[in-house]
């Protein structure tokens, strides 16, 4: 039976210079910068963001913070929308939801957001964070997100 | 890198008469047969519930209704995890939380549920909702749920 | 200090007619006819749904099925939103969450929703649910649901 | 009609020390440190988290960023269902959903945690973040979280 949501072939980025604009804005987000946070793998419809582990972002049992899953999470599944709008349109969170499955133990976590649907105003994306050390990854949380696009205005410093 | 959370090969039911357990709990639902809900296809950590087309299922505009499609979502969710359980251990929603991607139009819904993380007391399961016509499906819902186990309790009705 | 927020003064239905106009629609659910459930009390931005203990509407155990009580908070929610859009415009679910906080076992749930929330596309609602018998009352489900209003889209079966 | 689960009367704290329990563990936080936060109000089953406006918790448009909303929440909801537990007992985070409802903008953000159902097990905790500024309030953010209680485990670092 045909898919018609089929992932790969469904995501054709409206503007082709989406990964620079998704690199340009990232850059302008203090909170990831202080938190020491990265881009990751860039496609359309699909965004990493990357963790490396530190102090500063763990909670009282030392592991990495829930607070500080999510965000990646959030910023992640923002960006994997966001990659898919024309150049003159931001992105807002309306909403997620993220179930925490393992303790964040581990070099680094990895959050990717993959976009199930894009559409003129809402997008749904699924978010998935994995930890990874010594070559090994455990899938520590997963959650789901909704993104309303803000057209005709730009993504720069208000 | 090794996947530690690789689905396949992780579940392992518990009681190996699971499909019989999953099929004889369904069938004491009531509600699931007013709806004209059925079982689809069952394997260990995950398990199909569909729906076929009918005006009592719908909402004002003639398409499924989403508090059907939520409730197909909540029970196949529901039984994905109940298969892994030992045998004299039931089933309780925690919370779920369900993204409307499409419109619930078709011949049928088949809400999957998927288990992605098995603890000893809370699983934690993907539901996926699609709408099959005329040899198509379209994607229409996605969400994730939690479940708790409670040992020594039987499933029959109190 | 002075809560921007507050609820009560804050929403003015934008049809005064709004009261019939939910009724109407309701009325026009063939899934809440099945399952026995009705209009309770209605006022700008807050809509409540009921519905009485049947045998058709359980688990295997005996309570309300938590599928039913998601299906009728999802229309409660719906209708608490739509109480406040103008007369031309028809209301979808975005997604919803619900934590089950107690067995569905009485003489009847009754399913609230009320609007948090009243922007020109979005609509955010708190829905409760508690399960009513002997004169006492249980919290047993709460949870936020997202809604879009689709403009110049009639209500009626389409 | 008496409510069951009427707040007020319900918690008790397990342990009468708790305000400095949940002080200690906050403390030992480090990713509330980097981030400016502190700890609001504390009572029985109600825990609020305070964050100051500072470049250094914004996103591109110069806001409050999302992800610092959200680990805020979870943090003061974590805290609420915490500070009910008994001595020797510690908090995981299971899920937590939050609706963005306002843009982050102020002089502080105030996250509170309040417990709806205190479990043996697991705990549900509605969780409302407001942006403060000149005076005024607005609610920007509203969600809930389930949390479970892991008995016999010191909160300290492991």
């Amino acid at each position: 039976m045909a898919d018609a949501a089929a992932r790969p072939a469904a995501f054709v980025p409206a503007d082709p210079n989406f990964e620079a604009r998704v690199r340009d804005s990232f850059a302008r987000q203090p909170f990831m910068e202080i938190m020491g946070a990265a881009l990751g793998a860039i496609s359309p419809g699909r965004v990493e963001v990357v963790l490396p582990f530190d102090a500063k972002v763990t909670q009282q049992h030392g592991f990495f913070h829930g607070g500080a899953m999510g965000a990646i999470a959030d910023v992640a599944g923002g960006y994997a929308a966001f990659s898919l709008f024309p150049a003159d349109a931001t992105v807002l969170t309306v909403e997620y939801k993220i179930n925490i499955m393992a303790p964040g133990k581990g070099e680094r976590l990895v959050a990717a957001g993959e976009v199930l649907r894009s559409g003129r105003t809402l997008t749904v994306v699924r978010v998935d964070v994995h930890a990874e050390a010594d070559g090994r990854r455990v899938h520590c949380a997963t959650g789901t997100q909704t993104l309303i696009r803000l057209d005709g205005k730009s993504d720069g410093k208000a």
